[in-house]
């Protein structure tokens, strides 16, 4: 039974967020934004109008009813040459922290109940543009149209719930009173105790070119569930979705009764640096980034008085070792390695292939013919222009599509990156994925993070060795992948050994429609925060439980 | 129903466990171990027993079965000049790091609730040793007899327990494994997943001088119960308690299957500097420590490769308003300024009383009366050394002896500290409590932590200004504890609200035998986390979540 102060929202989410809560305990398949952009789904015209809106956008300033602004940056160009020119208002740190910080008291004191309802509006307002959002994030991130519908659409919706559900359910860990009567001589020592969900400041999000939305929603929506108002600074390259996510926001927190600048966009031009500055800012108590080590490492150091959760680089691994399915491992990790060019975190780098080759159900197979298994999937798969660029998309940057030519002159090419031509973006920058052989020994080559359309394959004694560089590998540069192919159950559990080892998650056997580089929300987790590629874990109870305190009171019964 | 790979400890102490766990979902009265040392509870040879088995150990070597043991130190001084001359041996960090490491993954593999139980089963081991635990807190730290066992043996014991229930809790807040299906055209995608609780690493607790148990068992358990292996460093003026403490864990590990050194002992002569050694360690993955501002922020900024638990310095403070009950107040306020000689970090260290005085049953006070009134109330409480001695105890070193005269020179000395002699112990240091008066612009004396038997009594304009300044000290310097004394709810409430601005705990109008400054186990948390004085409370969830990560493996179903 609701009381009578229940807000609307809560009622509306209720079932919604009770599914949640209960998809984090049981992890098993849970999802509730549609995946499928199918006008079955979302109806005819939907893809169209999203299309409209977002070319709407194009070439004129953002407006997002901020105050005082004084000048506009714009600072995106797409990997597939289509024209943005969107203008944001240039962020002023103090004006941004200043407006949150005002903003934040009715929130803060709002029932962690009502600011996940809250939260789930958000998600369901920004999924009612979803398609806006799918040609943003195609647009900034070079990513191929129906992944960026998908990862950058209902995917990250399903990693922002997935937040949600852990931070309030987190919030509710704690009862917010209790009774204590201590047993004692003559009357009872009795207290009425009270715990308070504290909040622990302005929240602030550095998001990333390659997944603006899917890897800043868990830290947005963890921060704000729990009470933070939050500062999203992208990626110069990839403002306009998180723009628009900023944009949804501060709509339904407006329509729900709190303050628009609880959610506040922090767009820059690029040598404002304001990351850093506000990273530092006494005021900001809680900073979620994605992006290189260096920075990440910096933000460690630095951000003291804020609790800080990086995702870094890592070098992602594959040990071959055997397989009952030899075009189908083949297939699959084709796929892996050439979604999004990849340019995911979760992509694999390095593959271990022992030198003597691999039982298949055909029989032995030699480390040549494992090599050319991979490399000609891959060559398939990328082998027409048409098919392939809805796959691989474009390459993000300038930078990435260098480091292709550079990761050339390190081995053996078995596989060589070629230029496409973009059926329907002229300009676009496509190159398919460079794949190179390399010895065991070459570990200054794969052991360190070419991020981008290139992986190696590293040839190695046995099995034994491979598993053994994966352990050091990843307890060097961190790791969010890991694959095994084995038909010998001892080399499995090894394999997991080496995973709990270095905690990294562990995916076995892929020859379907699961791919080691993606992660499904509510049951995978991205990231352990026990290597050195991340120091939290996308999203688990310590992910969400440091963004507020409990205080208590205490006075007689 | 059990499997029949249940462990006999789990067994044994499984109501033990699941009423710990009920606790702190419920945070109402919980206690295990009975907190009175009567005869009637713990025999009639409880006492005698533990008191020859505490002097069977002095001037002794202390031996904890540890290999290649090389040097004896012993660093101990009684507050009360009891002889220890107990010899401990002195820790090699790397050999402790090495042993650790080597025990480790036989309790790292153990599921949750074996991990569990022993950890019970340790508490309980610790608990029939509890008289002679008490000789040696009562020895090290000054405390007086009573308050030695009970804040050494049973309060320590069931804070130890709530971390066991908190980290055992939230192992299971993820399960063992999932079954995911995705709904799929053709025929459904199916995985079974498997979550792994993976330990961070090597543990490291470093302990205090003045609640060495009490303030090291949530850390130890905690990081215990998750699976880390634990090296304790007690302060080298209180070794015996920890060193028992050890000595107990590793007995019942032993017994239980597991190896001795997942809990070892770093006692060092104090120029060993061994707590910096081994916290730099990159085998040292979690640092609990109680101690100075100084060491503790060295710590947070150097430790970089551990998850670092801190508590430090704070002000406590208490606003007095009115009441209604002015003797109750008074002699409550005296308790707690008494206690220990003010030597607890939860001890109150400013009292602010508006320079109008206040409002009571029996009329206006003038602050001069309240003043005299606390003053007066504490007199009597530490007027007859004999009775004097079993609250205040003996105060713990030489340098908080001193401070006491130094800061008599602050200001109005409204309550000299005098020199007791101990009935039983003629070369104790004893002193009674110092009050000093002082007005509300000396912040710079009162709002700094002046450890030991020192309070300011402080005028200010009114209760206004009394809680402006609460906010303002603890927002710079921290505190565990805010008292306030009030009739009037809106004061109540403005103090609650400073309370949750700068998270600090809060209790209201304590007249009775509650006390600003004791807290109890799976009811009261102790520190919040969001203030200078602490990084972490004890004990929430968020001080058990870091002490683990989830590593998940998948493969087709």
């Amino acid at each position: 039974m609701m009381s009578p102060m229940t807000h609307p929202l809560l009622t509306k989410h209720r079932d919604t967020l009770d599914a949640a809560v209960s998809a984090i305990t049981t992890r098993g398949y849970h999802s509730v934004y549609p995946e499928s952009p199918s006008p079955r789904i979302y109806g005819e015209n939907a893809a169209a109008d999203g299309k409209a809106e977002f070319e709407g956008l194009l070439g004129k300033q953002f407006d997002l009813d901020t105050p005082d602004v004084v000048d506009y940056v714009a600072t995106e160009s797409s990997p597939f040459g289509i024209e943005l020119g969107v203008h944001y208002p240039r962020a002023d740190a103090e004006a941004l922290l200043t407006a949150a910080r005002r903003a934040w008291p009715t929130w803060r004191d709002a029932d962690p109940d009502t600011r996940a309802a809250v939260c789930v509006e958000i998600l369901e307002r920004i999924h009612r543009h979803v398609f806006t959002l799918a040609n943003a994030v195609h647009a900034t991130t070079g990513q191929a149209f129906v992944m960026a519908f998908q990862a950058g659409g209902p995917h990250a919706l399903d990693r922002g719930l997935e937040a949600v559900a852990y931070g309030y359910a987190e919030q509710r860990r704690t009862p917010a009173t209790a009774y204590w009567e201590k047993p004692a001589k003559g009357e009872p020592l009795a207290m009425n105790k009270r715990y308070h969900v504290v909040p622990r400041g302005v929240a602030l999000v550095i998001g990333c070119n390659t997944f603006p939305t899917w890897n800043s929603y868990p830290g947005l929506f963890a921060s704000l569930v729990t009470g933070n108002p939050v500062i999203v600074k992208p990626h110069p390259q990839a403002v306009l979705p998180l723009a628009l996510t900023v944009r949804y926001a501060r709509e339904v927190l407006v329509e729900a009764g709190f303050d628009a600048d609880l959610v506040g966009l922090a767009a820059e031009d690029p040598s404002d640096r304001i990351a850093a500055t506000l990273a530092l800012d006494p005021r900001v108590r809680i900073v979620d980034f994605t992006g290189s080590t260096e920075f990440g490492d910096w933000l460690e150091a630095n951000a003291r008085q804020a609790r800080v959760y990086t995702e870094k680089a890592g070098v992602n691994t594959i040990v071959v070792d055997s397989t009952d399915d030899f075009k189908g491992m083949c297939r699959n990790i084709a796929f892996t390695l050439s979604l999004y060019s990849g340019q995911m975190c979760t992509t694999s780098q390095a593959i271990f292939i022992p030198e003597g080759g691999i039982d298949t159900p055909d029989g032995h197979v030699s480390a040549d013919d494992v090599v050319a298994g991979i490399a000609g999937a891959v060559a398939k798969l990328t082998g027409d222009a048409e098919r392939a660029v809805e796959i691989i998309g474009a390459i993000v940057s300038p930078q990435v599509a260098d480091r292709i030519d550079a990761a050339a002159e390190t081995g053996e090419v078995v596989l060589a990156s070629k230029r496409l031509e973009h059926p329907a973006y002229p300009g676009a920058r496509v190159r398919t994925p460079l794949l190179v052989r390399l010895p065991a020994d070459a570990r200054d080559v794969y052991g360190t993070e070419c991020f981008g359309p290139v992986s190696f394959l590293v040839t190695t004694a046995d099995t034994r060795e491979s598993l053994r560089l994966v352990t050091e590998v990843v307890a060097e540069r961190g790791a969010l992948t890991m694959g095994v192919y084995s038909t010998d159950e001892d080399v499995l559990t090894a394999a997991e050994e080496v995973a709990r080892e270095v905690a990294v998650h562990l995916s076995c056997n892929l020859t379907g429609g699961v791919f080691v580089n993606q992660s499904a929300a509510f049951s995978d987790f991205h990231g352990s925060g026990g290597n050195p590629a991340a120091n939290a874990s996308l999203t688990d109870p310590a992910y969400v439980s440091g963004r507020f305190t409990i205080v208590q009171s205490r006075r007689h019964a």
